[in-house]
């Protein structure tokens, strides 16, 4: 089952719910009571199957029933696919287990057995009985055949209520964070209920990940021995996630941003440290991955699926943002690949990426790319790769429109690294982007420009922080508690379009929590005068003029 | 004296001088060596009078060329007033005193006595010998007089060489820092050699600041008990930044920025927390002290005397920015005031800071305003009293064109708080200014706009933290290192118009700064990615363009 905070499985349309059904020859005489309690399904829900010498076939049926339950996602079917549902969802009980037993005096039959009897001697009847509280669910019938039934008609009554995706994102090329600032931040991540640490863990500037397979990647990119999160680094820091209710979705970026693995493979990368490095690149050093050749598309395959194969989380990123043509129009190794094969650079990276995301895919993983891979390439991804939307809100409608779902990172709201300037040795001038309050990230409604039919779509969100110019030094002000706002934007559900959450209703619950997270250790950073903070409304700028 | 780490006295055009003026009757018969060896005067410079029985009019004189030589204030009259001496001084040697004696066998009389000689009679010949080296600096006579004339000349050879100011701003009142977080930015403060700490500490939000005789502003005013500077708080961060080379200049804002002081005087405060607080103050809560009644100047001028006294700087800063006309507009007590007198809300401002400063000049005090002071109202300010320039940086041409000194601080280059985005309660998609990163404060030119003869006006700058979404939390980051920038402007000289600094060659240099910092606790920003940070220019734009 994917990570228990992740999902929230639910029963719904159940509650007191004793379905009879009684077949016998053509005459049906049914007796049922039905509600509309709606219930929560534990992670941890089980048949308790009390039955002894149960058959193979009732165990088999057991175990189909519960690999339905944790794999089954359907949604509702209703506008929103239950978006709605929030307020029944916030003091639904929860239903732990269901007991399946046989009426006292039924012989122990396989269902194969029961099932082929003749008619008018099979027992089909079976009581599913589930109290509003969830408490003592019962299946109880007089034979195999009908606890078969009735777990069909169980496995027919829950849907998928997925948790939305409530991320915070985190570069740890740019600058090392050392384990224990990443576990304070999955502290206060967990203190503000998100569930996903979408750990950018690579980029062009520091290869600082320890692979069992590939140890010079991180023994020569990374910036120093000391700056390595080595493989048990990574357990603790996902084993630590998960105990805080977060799913670790690791970011190998690539086929761009790995300037870096030249320090190990300079075979592999093209345009390496090439100048002016902004004709070859984002930002300095340039160098990507030559794509184009298979040994680096089976090393770069293999190299996900080794680091994918130690996580347990379903989501892995591939990246694929920011790939620079220019970096391989004069590549003598590309070029020639491509003069080889007939290929076009689009079509080699459609080989590549359907190659990389195979294997990941055989991993069972989901793979998770940004949007230019869906946007600006010609290539055939996965129908359930989900794609982050980044470049701008504006961008989500478009990658919808090819059925994909999406994890809304939008800079234009999300980026916590924005605002803190130009970051070039030269150019003082130069600006970015402005600094993104809490208040403006909480106005971004994630259906904005959507269909209601696309609205299922949107898996969720996160607040992300690139590291240029970041570290251990400034992640807690630059982070907290501003990454809150996209928390609990996701937390409330999808807002409907146009409906965004209120700031001056938020704003005290906001000062609480950043106060709180002062006072467990996290510096984050005031977001008024402290006399504004003990005074909900009288710092506002519009309340008193009535506006 | 000064803060000796402020002023830097110092003789220039001395060097091996010796000096003997031999006077008989009409005819000069003089001897003398002189050289241009620039010599720095110690802090700890004194007369040493090796003369057993010294007359009194003899101490008097060496009093008072120690009282000349730590109070004359004459720059050297070239063009940038000894701007330029910068590499003469970064090699010169210190004298620490002047040793006085009277020729073996010379009588011990008073100046008074020998003066009235008839001519031919008197000893007016001295031999004045300053080495190189500053060492064993002899003035020598055969009288009294004789030392008088050598003394004469002594005070004729040196010339102030102020040590600009070097400052850095924080507000303590819309967020509290404990006196450990002072302490730490203080330290940072010396490492970059910053000489000046302009403590903002009190505002309208909170006035944390004990005052024996006023113990209800803190009681009353402060955030909570736990958030006072106490008097001996104030005397330990005075003396940890003496120690550390740094002046604290303290600011009491007046007579707006004061709303909190009506939490223990109501009675002088007007439009106190009056609604809408934006057509009141420039931010929540509204209230500045009714400076037009009597009883509050004398209230501000017994203040700010018994604060002022307590502190060892000779600047003192009475604020003075903002100051909101509506709320004066219909204030009972004002306007009763003003009509009882016959006065103008001008004119009582006038009354109010002419008492209120001359009771800081009569503490030694200079006064210190923010520009609007100078710009905004017809008020008479003491030529001496110091401007500090903050809401343009183009404004500094105008507040000298009125002949005062300026401390540049401008918002637009030097505000550390800029950029953090807007805090008012509801008001998301508001903007401020963008953050000034370091390299956009180093290309501050602080003669802009001036003449040459307007040079010597400008003291020096500082960068600045307001505090209304800052904290100890965050303070490290936000101020460091970027408020080295100026402190490298500043140490540098005035630069000629136009010659900014080179960001390009300061940037390796302020890297080092910053990881040096960071290793020494303080939670410095990175500048640019650590790749960046190892290899000077490869991280500039435009360099590899070559343009």
């Amino acid at each position: 089952m994917d990570d228990p905070n992740f999902r929230k499985p639910s029963t719904d349309h159940t509650g007191p719910v004793t379905a009879g059904h009684m077949q016998s020859s053509l005459a049906h005489s049914n007796y049922s009571r039905t509600g509309l309690t709606t219930l929560k399904i534990s992670p941890a829900f089980y048949f308790d199957v009390e039955i002894e010498g149960a058959p193979s076939d009732l165990r088999d049926a057991v175990a189909q029933s519960q690999y339905y339950l944790e794999n089954d996602k359907l949604g509702r079917l209703v506008v929103g696919r239950g978006a709605n549902d929030t307020t029944a969802f916030a003091t639904a009980m929860t239903l732990s287990k269901l007991t399946l037993s046989l009426a006292s005096r039924a012989a122990v039959e396989p269902i194969s057995s029961e099932a082929v009897k003749p008619l008018g001697t099979r027992s089909e009847e079976y009581a599913l009985n589930i109290p509003a509280d969830g408490s003592a669910a019962t299946l109880t019938a007089n034979s195999t055949l009908g606890l078969y039934r009735g777990l069909t008609t169980f496995n027919q009554l829950f849907y998928y209520y997925g948790g939305p995706f409530r991320g915070l994102g985190l570069d740890t090329s740019r600058h090392y964070y050392p384990v224990s600032d990443i576990q304070r931040t999955l502290d206060a991540m967990s203190w503000v209920k998100i569930n996903t640490f979408h750990w950018h863990i690579t980029d062009s500037q520091s290869f600082p990940l320890e692979v069992a397979q590939y140890p010079e990647l991180a023994i020569n990119g990374a910036y120093s021995p000391q700056e390595v999160y080595t493989a048990s680094d990574v357990q603790y820091i996902v084993k630590y996630a998960a105990a805080r209710g977060i799913d670790v979705m690791m970011e190998i970026d690539t086929p761009g941003h790995t300037a870096i693995m030249a320090a190990a493979y300079p075979e592999y990368v093209a345009c390496f440290e090439a100048s002016p490095w902004a004709f070859f690149s984002g930002e300095p050093p340039a160098g990507q991955l030559r794509f184009a050749l298979p040994e680096v598309t089976n090393f770069t395959a293999s190299l996900l699926t080794n680091i994918a194969k130690t996580l347990p989380s379903h989501y892995f990123s591939t990246g694929g943002d920011e790939i620079n043509k220019n970096c391989y129009a004069d590549d003598y190794p590309t070029q020639q690949q491509l003069k080889r094969t007939g290929m076009t650079l689009n079509g080699a990276l459609d080989t590549f990426t359907q190659t990389t995301h195979g294997a990941l895919i055989v991993q069972g993983k989901t793979p998770v790319v940004w949007e230019e891979m869906a946007l600006d390439w010609n290539i055939t991804l996965s129908n359930e790769t989900i794609v982050m939307v980044w470049i701008s809100s504006a961008d989500a409608a478009a990658v919808v429109e090819k059925g994909f779902r999406i994890i809304q990172a939008p800079s234009d709201y999300f980026y916590l690294d924005s605002g803190a300037g130009e970051w070039l040795g030269d150019n003082p001038t130069g600006s970015s982007g402005p600094f993104r309050t809490w208040s403006e990230a909480y106005t971004f409604d994630p259906l904005a420009n959507l269909t209601e039919a696309q609205y299922e779509l949107v898996l969720g969100g996160e607040q992300i922080l690139w590291s240029e110019q970041s570290g251990p030094q400034n992640v807690d002000p630059i982070v907290w508690p501003r990454a809150a706002s996209s928390a609990e934007i996701f937390w409330s559900g999808k807002q409907p379009t146009g409906a965004a959450l209120n700031v001056t209703e938020a704003l005290p619950r906001l000062h609480d929590v950043r106060y709180r997270m002062v006072q467990r250790g996290i510096n984050a950073i005031p977001l008024q005068p402290q006399w504004c903070a003990f005074r909900p409304d009288a710092c506002d700028m519009y309340a008193w003029f009535g506006t």
